[in-house]
């Protein structure tokens, strides 16, 4: 069964916000069995809704609607709705009772006449109460096909997928099983990792799909099954990557979860009740904005020292200027000294520092752009690498961090 | 004159990526006068590729295509648009010479086939050079369309669009004019908005567009125009938001221009010789690295103390603990101290401060979740708010961060 995903709103087709949103239900639908066949981004304007919907009417099963569902007047969805269905708005209690509720909050206490109209839905569609917001969501079927409208607001769309929309879907029809793997690799390019696992590739089963991601100096390896019988796709994934892994062993990083590797990171952390601190400087507080966007992270993240600036090595880190003089402030020697500053200033088990020449001009140092040292700092050694990762400001700071996280993952796995 | 975005990999389609090129190009296009009709994800698969090309045909003057172009056989764009075309592949000298050029970089000097293979274009393709990989960008028309093939590699699709794409299309095409401006509007929400300017929206001439993007607390009011009369355009634009200026006065908060907050500040800073540093515990280093994602600011940024652990507030900016125990971490008076201890310990102009509760659950402190207090600091004074900024964890995070930006730049300003 298909799905399609249709996200509406002027200010994705002139480039103002990323649409966040598609990933996000696209990953949700996979996981319960369900291939999004197309993600179609419409603007505010009711002949082209239309005009998607009838086509993915055509496509899909299941078409799920973002945006457009604001009180104001570029907001049309609803009732652009409630003409594809031939219906009519209705009052309904529930979602007024919401709207109240939200504006018991504010200063106002009274409801504005906009926002009380949000009430108003088709008379064919059930609500899906929105409990972060006035806009409800709303499930419609026709002719066995399930329209649903979804505000557009993220953390308001993300609540009502999880509560209502896939718990729903899952209750009405039977999906098939869909697996994906992602294998990460490191050092060999897409071309030549592809000439060397080639026999092994064109002899997968017609069910399992490959799929090569490039990206920040790694390819990314997904194989994708799909099929009812949920016990062939996981012998059969878990049969084929037992036949790559020892073709790729000297490039093999490991397999990409869901979870981000921080997030892999954290919860061996916690499980080994240890602690990590960072002392960053061409990363920027990357790291640390990383390790404390997961929840729980001061189980385990003391903090960070930020020295951008020469003379915060020396003031807050206390870096001896002397080793900055002699061997320069992008070097070995200098990651070396920060990471066990920081492993000292905030008494952490681990310490991971980065220093080094994110571009585009070249900073206090002699260093080309895109060289960056990596140092891990534990109780025990501190070691460090050099990196050169190309002359992108933001794909330098994000290898650079990515690769950090590689290297404390590994030496928290040697334990 | 419309473009239509297509964007081909089942990467997007499954939610493993967020699709961020679209709006890059959408973003790019505006500025040449070209608006976007559609965007569409569609997979790796030949015929749904060939039904979303002649879609687009229909829809649109231009249609840019991202992705497929790798080297390995799940790529399958270069010879979709071949088969589209009624075309065959041929080997372009340039690209293998930029192929050759970049294995020389790598310790196998010489590059395999199926690298090789990247230089085979459609024979009616005009090949436009990346510089920045090897999958070539391709342009090619029928009957007055234009159908422009992109690799999928952000920066690699990035620098054909501003290299190549933009400068031959304003070359070969008259577009209009179109403009955008975004007011920024603080604590109304958006129907209360709307009922208020409701008289001043329904005067709008019909080629001046009017959109509210609710967002973190904000409400957007967008005002998009488009005409081949540039100066129509600019005068009504400036006309409009004259007149509502004084409707909003009480919540207006700015323009939101192309930069960021962030780099704004940055260019104040730079202009007056003036440094910035953080002390940061809720929003855990998004302060910093907001400010060194950007290039340049190490002429201003110092640096940063991301204090997560209460210890580490003691331990590294040498908070008295007594404050902290006395008054809580989550506190405008830790935060203030907080403020002053960077000022001091990077040697800055301006010091910002947060700490807070981001949820999900209760840290060190008895303060509400959502509950933040962000501190500036200058040479001469220190001061705080608090704010209450919901319970999802990341929203907090960017509310704080948005917040603390715009707290600073209040300030720079007041000079």
């Amino acid at each position: 069964m298909l799905a399609e995903i249709i996200t509406i709103g002027d200010e994705i087709l002139i480039g103002q916000i990323v649409d966040t949103n598609s990933a996000f239900i696209a990953k949700q639908l996979n996981k319960i069995g369900v291939s999004v066949y197309q993600i179609t981004s419409v603007q505010d304007d009711k002949e082209h809704i239309l005009k998607s919907f009838k086509e993915a009417e055509e496509n899909a099963n299941i078409i799920i609607i973002t945006g457009g569902l604001g009180p104001t007047k570029d907001d049309i969805t609803k009732r652009t709705i409630a003409e594809y269905f031939n219906d009519t708005l209705v009052r309904n209690d529930e979602v007024t009772e919401n709207i109240k509720r939200i504006w018991g909050d504010f200063t106002v206490k009274t409801p504005s006449q906009v926002s009380l109209d949000q009430a108003l839905v088709p008379s064919k569609a059930q609500v899906l109460m929105n409990h972060h917001g006035s806009a409800p969501g709303m499930w419609l079927e026709k002719e066995g096909k399930v329209f649903i409208s979804l505000p557009g607001v993220p953390y308001e769309m993300r609540g009502l997928i999880d509560d209502a929309v896939i718990p729903k879907l899952a209750k009405q029809f039977k999906f098939p099983y869909i697996q994906h793997e992602t294998i990460l690799t490191y050092g060999l390019g897409e071309s030549a990792l592809a000439e060397r696992i080639e026999a092994w590739a064109d002899h997968l089963p017609p069910y399992i799909k490959l799929a090569y991601l490039p990206s920040l100096g790694r390819v990314r390896l997904r194989l994708s099954g799909k099929s009812m019988d949920k016990h062939l796709i996981q012998i059969e994934i878990k049969h084929q990557i037992e036949l790559l892994l020892p073709q790729i062993k000297d490039v093999f990083v490991g397999f990409e979860r869901d979870e981000s590797i921080e997030a892999v990171i954290g919860q061996h952390l916690i499980a080994s009740g240890k602690t990590v601190a960072t002392a960053e400087s061409c990363t920027g507080g990357k790291i640390a904005e990383s390790f404390t966007a997961i929840a729980g992270a001061s189980q385990y993240f003391k903090g960070s020292v930020v020295s951008y600036a020469t003379q915060s090595k020396v003031d807050v880190l206390k870096i001896d200027p002397e080793l900055i003089s002699k061997f320069s402030v992008v070097s070995a020697e200098v990651a070396e000294a920060m990471a066990k500053a920081a492993l000292k200033l905030f008494n952490s088990d681990y310490a991971i520092a980065t220093t080094g020449n994110a571009g585009p001009t070249k900073g206090d140092a002699d260093a080309e752009i895109g060289t960056v040292f990596i140092a891990i700092a534990t109780k025990y050694k501190v070691f460090s690498e050099r990196f050169t990762f190309g002359d992108h400001r933001h794909k330098v700071i994000n290898r650079a961090t990515t690769k950090a996280f590689e290297m404390l993952q590994k030496e928290i796995l040697k334990k």
